[in-house]
């Protein structure tokens, strides 16, 4: 581990190698059953970066397993952030936690080791990153509406609405151990990207004037601070933390949602905006990514339409949800008993999603902020070799995050914000035009 | 303990009688001292209706202290709700957390004992409580500022307005495990006076149509759920949990906060709404308490008066403290270091204190309407021995918590509030002319 800081001794661990990876999982009954004995014929190799975990798939005769080991400590160049290896504890919890509710969504987990900080989990292949796949121009038919299920599913079941407070109380304390992964949201999220910082980056000299005028913007920066607050105090439900478009894998057909490491109790609408504020992204990212102008026209409309199906599909199943199985201490059913309470109710259900849409709308600008203008960038924009056109695709991106944080009394609804978005290119053009 | 249901064996210990108090007391360093040896020549008595808990007066001849010990069970007649005596243990954790902010608003806490579920503290005396000195017509007064600025000092130190965020969950994963209490909340406050209820009660004949109706208006409850839905899914700070004017000791010079139990992390609005509406409730129920008609008008007057300095102070105190002391993670000072982020940051405290207050009122009515069709009713009402009286004055207060709920829009400012509290007499004297 040459290059490795030197952890506390009470923090070390083994780290797997290849080689142990497969001895390890070699002693699991689940894994033997699903790769088909002997391990000697197993097929064991290492995949990922390395910098934030070591993963292996393991390859038998019958079938393949993931090995996912965290690493003490974050390997990249840069400052060093607490990255305890327990993420590895929430990002199991997590699962635990939503996999009555969503299904398939996510990988089926197979084992986990609190000493080695490590699990077991179902191979999932030929999947890849929603990412790559929205970066080279990929269609997925259905993953507007099943993003929008699964968050509205694994947010449902874990609130007020569903089920006794105590449940959701003793689950919150859990998680609100997760504090050092937290923290980087709360910092690089929030804050950084609105003030200096050493951490923060951003393609200069050409974004050097916006990024200086959204820093010294002290309305967007009073907006986005206000849901940096609504983050730490709202715990609505159990949310993934990091849902972009990076925490997704899929096929045409599939999809499964990964890396919940970031996992707590938090605003329904943050895992909301991490969606959909990372569609906005790969779509003001698709002129870069074109062979010749305009050839990315159509895949970028479907991402928009994909992008409304996300929202629309969350908002009919929450409300669904709620309908067939509010036995939750919020709202309690014996309260509304009667067919005259069918109206308000319907009413105050109706007020309640509406503010997560302004929710999700809030925690998009800051995500999409973030990522043009703060530590961790995104492979949509970093791909774009001609840094002159990249920022131009960062700039539409960031002009359109700050009208929704400034003016958010304009987005009432989401075809406005999709129209928004649209027109986003003429507004380039024009610009264009006239420079 | 005759009449006691039989807890578990885990839960048994020692339940204290004058002179195993005043022996247990007599081992700690912190009482003697207080009190003055030899420990032979100290009177004890028993104090408190030994309903909840064994309450004993130790005096000494330089001093005295309060003895407080949690009883395992809820000996009213009537359904046996769980009250853990580890209550005992949050109110103790919530005097620990609040001491170092709010002067000597609070008891001094001489001494906890897990084993016993007992706290021993300074006694207050010649203190009373706060609803007793309303119902007298005795005047406070400086009472609505001193419990503004309480309110403020308590929940801005233990907000993530104050302090790295980190501090807050690990001291919110504490108070989370005090569900007992909250489920009474949960269920007193919230639920059950919207519905059909064994636990619930009111004075009748007189308030049955309005309770009827209350229970049948189905947009009354879909605000209040609203209000439930927040109570439990906003922790802002460590908040009292039941701050009513049976919490509050006084004597005209000097006022404290006692019995935090239900203390947990939520709105800061629940405590602002407790005290404030019981302020209110006061207010109703004066005329109940005249010898002659108008008698209490002069009086009636001045709880109004305090009222709005409650909530003025609070204000003041809050947003100053944010301003003098805003080091947390909420709104980080860093982002907002330019003389040009002054005005915008200013906007946006003033619109979170503007929610508190939309807070306040929401849940002032929620407590009022528990007060008078729940099952724990107030003093101020109970104590009216003509029951067609006490019902005037209760649905001169049920009406006004209506209109809170449902017409928030009407209630912008302190002053509106106060004007429709002030002219629910004439409503109501017009209303007994006509009929």
């Amino acid at each position: 581990m040459m290059g490795m800081p030197n952890p506390d001794a009470s923090d070390r661990y083994p780290l797997l190698d290849t080689a142990s990876a497969r001895d390890y999982a070699a002693g699991l009954d689940a894994v033997r059953e699903r790769l088909g004995a002997p391990p000697e014929k197993w097929q064991a190799r290492e995949v990922g970066d390395g910098n934030l975990n070591l993963v292996f798939i393991l390859e038998g005769p019958e079938g393949s397993v993931c090995v996912k080991q965290a690493l003490p400590y974050l390997r990249a160049a840069g400052p060093s952030w607490p990255m305890t290896p327990e993420r590895a504890f929430f990002e199991y919890s997590y699962y635990e936690a939503v996999a009555p509710h969503v299904g398939h969504q996510i990988p089926e987990i197979l084992h986990y080791d609190s000493r080695l900080h490590c699990l077991i989990m179902e191979c999932l292949a030929p999947h890849i990153i929603l990412r790559r796949g929205l970066i080279e121009g990929r269609r997925y038919p259905d993953i507007g509406r099943t993003l929008g299920e699964y968050v509205a599913r694994a947010s449902f079941f874990t609130s007020d609405l569903a089920r006794p407070f105590e449940q959701k109380m003793e689950s919150m304390a859990l998680f609100a151990r997760n504090t050092p992964l937290i923290r980087i949201t709360v910092d690089l999220v929030f804050t950084d990207p609105y003030c200096a910082s050493p951490r923060n980056r951003h393609t200069s000299p050409e974004l050097d004037a916006a990024v200086a005028d959204l820093q010294s913007d002290g309305s967007l920066k009073a907006a986005a601070a206000r849901f940096g607050q609504k983050f730490l105090s709202e715990p609505q439900a159990l949310v993934h933390g990091d849902l972009h478009s990076g925490s997704v894998m899929v096929t045409p057909e599939d999809s499964r949602v990964i890396d919940p490491e970031f996992a707590f109790y938090g605003p329904i609408g943050f895992d909301l905006g991490a969606f959909f504020g990372n569609l906005l992204l790969a779509w003001y990212a698709q002129p870069g990514h074109e062979a010749s102008d305009g050839e990315r026209a159509a895949y970028r409309d479907w991402i928009l339409i994909e992008a409304q199906r996300f929202w629309e599909s969350f908002r009919r199943r929450f409300l669904a949800l709620w309908q067939e199985s509010g036995r939750g201490d919020a709202f309690p059913a014996r309260m509304f008993a009667s067919a005259a309470d069918t109206a308000p109710l319907a009413a105050a259900r109706s007020a309640f999603v509406d503010g997560l849409f302004a929710d999700m709308l809030g925690f998009a600008a800051c995500k999409m902020i973030r990522r043009i203008v703060g530590f961790a960038h995104v492979l949509d924009f970093e791909s774009i070799g001609d840094r002159r056109v990249r920022a131009t695709c960062e700039s539409g991106a960031l002009a359109l995050a700050r009208r929704l944080l400034t003016q958010p009394e304009r987005f009432g609804s989401i075809g406005e914000v999709i129209e928004a978005v649209r027109s986003s290119t003429v507004r380039a053009r024009s610009a264009a035009a006239r420079g």
